[in-house]
């Protein structure tokens, strides 16, 4: 598949999906931003747990999807991602044999059972981390996901940020447009709100109807209503 | 230096010491496990937290030193060691260039504070780990040395363990000689405990001096007393 020509030839992905011990996900959030990861894909919970991030969770693009597929559609054709599940599979490469050929989104399985089938499927490719002693079947997820970036951001060539003193530069701290630890709205899901909130609106009875479950998009739909107006 | 000709010519070496959030250090365990880490050294403290280390921490050998200066002693003269602190200083060599020549051991820093002027002083030379992204001035420690010991491990050429499914086969677990999360004593130490013993023994008055601070030298303590006998 020839990738679309207006993205960068060598993003790097990360599909985060049924991490269940959400403190990982700090960070692996850490992680992704210091190996460059163009975007961290959040499939399911709009939420997640920012605790390990040590405050580099609002420099990182995130992007949510109810779905796993709606994800790998994205990354797939908007983005021209393999996707290349994290898993010792038969036919997997070994991470240090680089098995990269352009923009790459790396499917993370979970803690205790790894990739789900559905998760494999939706793969094109697998790459493993060898491991070398007795003592553990495999690595903590966050450590795995690690090394799968930082090898990938070798191989991409990815210029190698500033440094002062004893540690890297920190850039300017991007403004929030949502709150913390919860993936913001795109222009899109904007849009659709703002559709939704009038269709509901000229239904007259919205008012009742807009909390959802957990009220965790509240912050959202108040400046969808301030929008709307 | 030529290393000493009986110790594994690619021998990797891990010094812990003042990594203050005891839960890493389970990590990290499991990882030195999964990269076949020869020995994993305890400075300080002989107690550690084996949480996080998913029942790896068994198949680990440790070593305990009272001193960086003893720990660094042993792993230079008596195992050939480079001591390679992991930290982002003016002459430190990338990860990825894998600058090793030999047995390394290799000197983590404090989450915090990286490596002291104590610890930098008594390291042979320096890696680090380049970042790409703006968000963070630093790893987290345990992903920081998981990555340092995939790329010795690579480097060295360590045979890489047999599969089982999905999962790497975890040998026999050894039989462990003290309690869970304490590294035990070595053949000298016991001689030398032993020997304190009789001395104290002889002085009669030894049984109100034998508890440590904490009683944590207990059980090994009750087996150096059925030796003296």
């Amino acid at each position: 598949m020839n990738p679309p020509t207006n993205v960068c030839p060598y993003g790097s992905y990360l599909i985060v999906h049924n991490v269940s011990k959400r403190h990982n996900i700090g960070t692996l959030v850490r992680s992704a931003a210091a190996f460059g990861v163009t975007e961290v894909c959040l499939v399911g919970a709009r939420q997640f747990n920012t605790f390990g991030s040590h405050g580099s969770a609002d420099y990182v693009k995130y992007r949510h999807f109810p779905s796993l597929q709606e994800c790998c559609r994205y990354l797939k054709e908007d983005r021209g991602c393999r996707v290349m599940g994290v898993e010792i599979t038969e036919d997997a490469q070994p991470i240090q044999a680089h098995p990269f050929s352009g923009p790459t989104a790396f499917m993370l399985g979970n803690e205790g059972s790894g990739l789900s089938p559905q998760q494999a499927q939706l793969c094109n490719a697998f790459v493993y981390i060898p491991q070398y002693g007795a003592g553990t079947a495999s690595l903590n997820v966050t450590v795995a996901a690690s090394i799968v970036l930082q090898h990938f951001a070798v191989w991409a060539g990815y210029p190698e940020r500033p440094r002062t003193g004893e540690k890297f530069e920190i850039g300017e701290r991007p403004q929030r447009t949502g709150p913390r630890g919860m993936v913001p709205l795109t222009e899109e899901e904007w849009a659709a709100e703002r559709e939704r909130r009038q269709d509901r609106r000229a239904a007259s009875n919205w008012h009742s109807e807009l909390q959802d479950s957990e009220g965790l998009l509240d912050p959202f739909l108040e400046r969808a209503d301030a929008e709307v107006g």
